[in-house]
């Protein structure tokens, strides 16, 4: 399942920009099969982990992707960062 | 790429014990090429956010699945969750 995630993580095309970059990832994915919406906190706790990683990293709007993606029963929110050069 | 974590996510094996569970995955992704650490806050940002999860989500710790792996330049905490039906 780990495996997965590295052969997914590593196989994202990658554009001369960014080979060198650091970057980080974080994904909150829900899933109900047969069920649109998820718990009535999954915004909240959406946001709430958008807090805290915008705490820790600060970069500025531009090296931020967030992304929400919705399928019947699935619900993905991934957000995409470009972390500053730390030597 | 939102369409790649779909087919992702749905691809995962079925068991018929979670078929109709409720779930939800956090993922926190670094990758940094031909460097094995991230930056020094990862530990604890990942720790926080594991903390703001498990103020929304209320279940018992065999509902919750954490694992971490680690690749040359890529480290990955996935914490998978059953949730409590919720009807």
């Amino acid at each position: 399942m780990a495996m997965d995630w590295l052969k997914f993580l590593r196989g994202e095309p990658k554009n001369t920009a960014s080979v060198a970059k650091e970057r980080l990832k974080v994904v909150v994915a829900h899933q109900r099969e047969g069920r649109a919406n998820g718990p009535v906190y999954l915004p909240m706790l959406r946001e709430e982990l958008l807090n805290v990683v915008r705490k820790y990293v600060q970069v500025p709007d531009n090296a931020v992707q967030i992304n929400v993606q919705r399928e019947d029963g699935l619900e993905v929110l991934e957000m995409n960062i470009t972390l500053p050069e730390t030597g």
